[in-house]
């Protein structure tokens, strides 16, 4: 039986545009260039975890799970660098040492901010067909975020460039997988720092329609983040500030310990109403106990400090329970990723986030240096807890690699089609008469096949999930095409990916007055030198 | 911090004996040769799976499914090609057409064969300590069963041969993880078809004291392999008799029939009270229908008319439920593992063996060429579908490429790394007041680091599971390592437990009786030319 759509055969479309061209007017069309690229894709949709998501330990452990953090935060506290954090802390009830930057939270506190936090909340993109919904068993997929490096076959490995974030942007737009940018996918190192977050916000803001992130570097950059989200969604101060389109991760200095910037940044997130997901680095072993129950421990005391630092600014503000708790190689320090022990903690975190009633945060993972077996297995290992675990958003869910030291183009293809068969494992069965097929077995009969039956031609042609990357022909035919390994098909459908890009309409209006913010700003210097 | 036992430094044991040397006596010990290798593993144990199974349908979708397999057994019925097995089933109750092969199985001849079968049950290796309990939360890993060919990075693919039959037995034996044989990890095609079994089971008596398979190719081989565990065992026939010691898969010719060979097979297993694990290759789009709930309701029906006979030919003899459902490529027509459709059948087949309270039979799968990203994601999605499904046996744990097509050194290597994380994955996180380490984190206090603390001295080196094949080393280091990949790693791993490899220790006089009836079993010409 032969489909003439044969997904794995890309055409090449010469006419493909490569440039932003902002301002000028495209053609409106849904989903914006994932759409109308010659791969073939699953549409742009939010899975749903209709599954009973997997306990890893029993709800009297997760209880004192709960209670070991709330010593933690009661009986050693937490250091909060920024004065101003201190003396809202205060206010709120905390037990501010005076004479050093040691903060107590007893949990009075934390169970006020529990209170105050929503459950679910829907994030706005400037295109409302990528609106997310944030919570339930609702989960959303991210682009790799804060890689250093880029990588592909072709260039090798090498620092990040402005040239390489556009390009993974632009992935990240056409691939409908793909429902949030998760932060720079790759350091545009050659920007200058102090005007970097205006130039690479305007890209996200205009090769994509999708909802991105800001980083927590300072009061400042997120001050010009929110008006560029401001602006590219064409929307007024108070409108912004009643529907959340901007998030921002908060990765706290474990243990216990958060800065000023990642203070500053968090507090003026939520007092605009905006999406702060904390989330503690607990390496079990290295900033964290080697137990994972004390890692555990460890990563929901800060969590939970997080929470009532935003509820503390603003209470309501929308937040979310961010989990990262893996292990190091004992052996080397090494951080060790997509781990048993990883998966484990990816599970617990979801119990806890589910106990709080937060939406939980997970990564896809893994610490393998090129887009081998171990890339593979790493990855779906992570997936394997963060899903089961429940996750609602999935940090670094395309391009990850090298524990995150690195963004791979190839990886970028690979991971999407990972995802992509995760939302197909995540559809319902159709359990149907018409389903069963019981006249289609007694027609076929003993001995028979259902490659011609009128049952199999009328639903073949989307029955199955058609990746993009596996690679099922016979090994005879796989091997007079060139043996093409996984990462070799990644890389021709990441080429054909870009080459079929074309950037989502804006109105000329809005770009205008993007382009005019970020040409002001840099005038002005963009952000302090000291942050 | 260095652990100077480092598991990826593999030295070399200079006298390593190659050579199973029947009948020589060797130094006893726990779980053979897998115990004494330089490749560090986790001991030889079963892991169970403390997770609720995910269930991917309602009570009442199962329950649906189950009628509609009913339905086929009653009104479409199977085409069985023994006419013992029709005469049997006549006896017992079944609608035997008289003028065709056809027979039709009403509900209370599956309720009455539901009502005999065990739920558990232990299964006997010679060496007692590699006994294995079948059923409950008890999982068993098998080594791959049944490739055409086998392929190293050496050697290359090619057809298997006696020498890779018995290399991948020793790995099987060397690997504490794999718990079972699951067949001929490759078929010894330079061995003569009627005598093939003599040599191939003689070998998985003597090359390992773990369980073994023998295949329902016709009565003879059958009997001749339950001569062979009974005199490797050491017992006579009433013991054998109580004590499950062989197993065999019965893959039914779907849709609805069952050939000669495999019912001889299998009702002379039951009549012994010998292991039957009746599986369904229900390919969805092919020999079953292209929807999952009618491939389900197909598999269903076939597997309950296998349970059927076992207990028509014996009441109370142990069986498994098997699943085996995936989808083909409905371009090529060929066979797809590890895809979504795979992973949600895994999650029902689960809940049909605990609806009818029978050991469940699922596989570690994949269609890659290549011991590649893809290798290592459809399999680690297998896993998946077949673990959070409760599986019991997983067969085709090891080794399996090519969608079966052929057994790959290094996958060897590489699945058994997956099924030791997974082993670590399922077990308890241990939560108790010493874990949370709460003085521990106010010792190192905010902004310190554990690595060096008593807490995680007392623990670091089983803190985490080591793994085999993963390379955690940073970019830099491993490129100067020269960039090696999971599949480099795996080859050199195999070859090592190959250097390592001792045969388990054997009685000499079983070991010369065992050769014995090998001899004269050849003399008389084998299994018979027909089977």
């Amino acid at each position: 039986m032969q489909d003439p759509r044969d997904p794995q055969t890309l055409t090449s479309t010469p006419s493909a545009d490569d440039a932003p061209r902002r301002g000028r007017r495209r053609p409106a069309g849904r989903g914006g260039g994932g759409d109308r690229t010659t791969v073939q894709q699953r549409p742009w949709k939010q899975p749903r975890l209709r599954y009973e998501p997997t306990r890893a330990v029993s709800d009297d452990e997760l209880e004192s799970i709960h209670q070991a953090s709330l010593r933690i935060l009661e009986e050693i506290g937490m250091d909060f660098l920024l004065p101003e954090a201190r003396q809202m802390l205060k206010a709120a009830g905390a037990d501010v040492d005076p004479d050093s930057e040691r903060v107590r939270l007893d949990r009075g506190l934390v169970e006020q901010a529990l209170s105050t936090a929503p459950s679910r909340f829907t994030l706005h993109a400037r295109n409302p067909d990528h609106n997310l919904e944030m919570g339930g068993d609702y989960m959303a997929f991210c682009c790799i975020g804060s890689a250093p490096n880029a990588s592909d076959m072709e260039g090798g490995r090498r620092p990040g460039t402005h040239k390489d974030f556009r390009d993974l942007v632009r992935l990240s737009q056409a691939l409908n997988v793909v429902h949030v940018n998760g932060g720079y996918p790759v350091e545009p190192i050659d920007l200058p720092p102090r005007t970097r977050h205006l130039d690479a916000l305007s890209d996200l803001a205009t090769l994509t329609d999708k909802l991105f992130h800001a980083y927590s570097l300072g009061r400042t950059r997120i001050l010009d983040g929110l008006e560029m989200v401001r602006i590219a969604r064409g929307v007024d101060a108070e409108r912004l500030m009643r529907e959340p389109s901007l998030f921002t991760i908060i990765n706290t200095n474990s243990p216990l310990k958060l800065d000023g910037p990642m203070l500053e940044g968090m507090m003026e997130m939520a007092r605009h109403n905006q999406v702060v997901v904390v989330t503690p680095f607990t390496l079990a072993g290295a900033m964290a106990p080697v137990t994972l129950a004390g890692a555990l421990a460890l990563q929901n005391a800060e969590a939970l400090a997080g929470l009532v630092v935003t509820q503390a600014a603003n209470p309501g503000a929308p937040t979310a329970y961010g989990g990262f708790t893996s292990n190091v190689d004992m052996k080397s320090g090494a951080p060790a990723f997509g781990t048993p022990e990883y998966m484990r903690t990816a599970l617990v975190g979801g119990q806890l986030a589910r106990r709080y009633g937060l939406p939980y945060r997970s990564s896809n993972v893994t610490s393998a240096n090129t887009v081998d077996a171990q890339a593979g297995y790493e990855s779906v290992f992570s997936l394997w807890g963060a899903v089961m675990g429940g996750v609602n958003l999935l940090k670094h869910g395309t391009g990850w690699m090298e524990g995150g030291l690195c963004a791979s183009f190839e990886k970028m293809i690979l991971d999407a089609d990972l995802l992509q068969m995760v939302a197909e494992f995540l559809e319902p069965i159709e359990i149907s008469e018409a389903a069963f097929a019981v006249d289609a077995i007694r027609e076929v009969g003993p001995g028979g096949h259902f490659f011609g039956s009128p049952h199999t031609m009328e639903r073949y042609r989307d029955a199955f999930y058609a990746p993009m990357v596996s690679d099922w022909r016979n090994y005879e035919s796989w091997r007079e095409a060139g043996a093409p390994d996984a990462m070799t098909h990644a890389h021709r459908i990441y080429k054909q990916l870009l080459a079929d890009y074309t950037p989502p309409p804006m109105d000329p209006a809005i770009a205008e007055e993007l382009a005019a913010f970020v040409a002001r700003r840099k005038e002005e210097g963009g952000a302090p030198a000291d942050t």
